[in-house]
């Protein structure tokens, strides 16, 4: 089992390492190899996604990815941007179901900013299409005006696009996710207005007919976007679009309070995966040793499960997890009165110790 | 000084009505006149917007506009569906500039599902782009997939497009505004993914060069939809496109949690306006004499202020509104425990007593 490293820039190194800690620890054949990737990786050989790190990405079973990104790259054309990195990744791989659970632990109910009885519990998951629609869309680019409003001035233009095949794949995905948990699932369009929604809205509904014993309703953007703020709970599994899926899933784990502890997973249809943590590189924070690195180490064991068939060393990096969260460690973004305040590579120990 | 009242659907008959009664006791030469509109117009006459009701609009000063949509009508053809009358005002005025105040009432601060520290005092003002994006691009439809991942397949498209003027004058709007505020714009985009909103990105900075006074800073959407979530006193003014406006205006407004209290405004280069409240036909209460007048009172002062320039009825109508929250009286959707409860027609006769 080959796990390409990369942990990026920002916070990236120093929550990947803890996370790579956490899987030597583990009784496991994997074998590991690191590269350079976003930032770190313009600045090494002037690209954000290097040939060779792309190569090693391609023929591993799985990446362990750490968050790209830096105020300095920000001035550089978009080609060459961090953020490029990870787009490129996606889209090499084919990873089409992102899967970005947004769940409250009981002990961090206090961290959101919601009341307390409107998040106690919460466990979304949200399945979000990640290889088409606006983000890679053909044609896109700039040109005169050829009609609308202010024929003949300079525009910009994207194309959102969906065909029925990549709507089919994304709702298995989901339908297959919800069988496994409540048996519900809200499709998110905006079919009211968009032609490639009310496909969405179309071909979820069939596929849904495979699936009787889930539960299907559909969800305006604006809509799913207030629920979201309003009753959060009464949401289980989410599909929906690249672009909203971009924007719920993030509200949704920001709601948690606790972004410091939500992983993700990306998947292609051979269950070859990304996984990194849904919190950024949070370059503020950087090399000062107080980043949290549960999410990585969380999205380590969503790697354990999802593409390396290995349940059982997953269930003990979650367990591990919820150990330390009990014993009271905290790092700095989910402290509160009460807890302890622990470092980086303090909770990492802690995590190995928990394993054991 | 002629307006056109388009009650529209569900709810929408009972709060313009109070809305109706206000504008008439104000000692302001108004000639007013009420036309079908979305499924009421539909079931009439088998169209949403019929002819009559857009030449009205178009020759009216102005638009006080209910709400339009109800579940019966959701298997019509899209064209035939109630919301497309909005989208056809929209377009066919040019009402490119939309103003959504998030404003957190002092005395509803309970009624918000954040903790009431957060939204305390929340006063942001959504300038969101109403004729142009991805809601009216062109091209758009369905066709068999020319390439991507599925070629060959059925697809559905959109075109995401905004060119130079339409962002320079979405921009100017939200700058204006801002001089007239805390002087701090919010640009939302998303530049890192799309050509659309890197040229947005630009222009607005550009633009902001132009007001010196004005602090501008940049969010992409995701980020601007966590921000929300976690602490959306950091936002004054906040301007972006059609579709990111349309999720986050609706977002904002339910943290508040009293979207029954928002009122909206659509402005084109004339000030002309459509002038409505930010929450829906609710066509669950419909008829039950429940629903909250207050954020369609609210729109009618907007109209006052924005479109016919009158600003000290506008503010009489505000006060008015004020004085009742003040008095303790409220609708189901913004009651709690203490206060009272009253149903549509009472909280308009309340409204006029306060007018005095
Ligand atoms: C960095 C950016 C391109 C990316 C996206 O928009 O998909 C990020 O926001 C995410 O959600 O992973
Ligand atoms: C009804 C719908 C077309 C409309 C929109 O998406 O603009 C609504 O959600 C709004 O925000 O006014």
């Amino acid at each position: 089992m080959k796990i390409a490293v990369l942990p990026g820039d920002g916070i990236g190194t120093e929550i990947v390492e803890q996370a790579v800690r956490v899987l030597k620890a583990l009784d496991l054949k994997l074998e590991m190899e690191t590269a350079l990737v976003g930032g770190a990786a313009y600045d090494a050989h002037g690209h954000p996604l290097p040939e060779a790190t792309l190569q090693l990405a391609k023929e591993a079973d799985a990446v362990l990815f750490g968050a790209v990104g830096d105020w300095k790259y920000d001035t550089l054309d978009r080609p060459l941007r961090p953020e490029q990195a990870i787009l490129g990744l996606r889209k090499n791989l084919g990873l089409f179901a992102n899967f970005r659970p947004a769940i409250c632990y009981e002990q961090l109910v206090g961290a959101s900013s919601l009341k307390p009885e409107l998040v106690a519990g919460l466990d979304i998951l949200i399945i979000r299409e990640l290889t088409g629609d606006i983000y890679f869309g053909q044609p896109r680019g700039r040109r005169v005006s050829p009609d609308g409003h202010f024929p003949g001035a300079e525009e910009a233009f994207d194309t959102m696009r969906y065909s029925r095949p990549e709507i089919e794949r994304i709702a298995r995905v989901a339908f297959e996710a919800a069988r496994k948990r409540s048996k519900r699932v809200t499709s998110v369009d905006k079919a009211n207005v968009l032609e490639t929604f009310q496909l969405w809205k179309d071909v979820v509904t069939e596929i849904g007919k495979e699936y009787p014993d889930v539960e299907l309703d559909h969800m305006y953007v604006d809509n799913a976007a207030m629920q979201l703020v309003k009753a959060p709970k009464k949401f289980d599994v989410v599909v929906t679009g690249n672009m909203f899926g971009d924007i719920l899933s993030d509200a949704a784990a920001m709601l948690t309070g606790s972004i410091g502890m939500l992983p993700s997973a990306s998947l292609n249809s051979s269950n070859q995966g990304l996984y990194e943590p849904s919190h950024g590189s949070a370059p503020d924070i950087a090399g000062k040793g107080v980043a949290n690195p549960l999410a990585t180490i969380l999205s380590a064991a969503m790697m354990l499960r999802f593409s390396l068939n290995q349940v059982a060393a997953a269930d003990r990096i979650e367990s591990a997890v919820q150990k330390v969260l009990a014993q009271g460690l905290r790092t700095p973004d989910i402290y509160s009165e009460g807890t302890t305040k622990v470092g980086t590579r303090e909770m990492g120990d802690a995590v190995l110790k928990a394993l054991g």
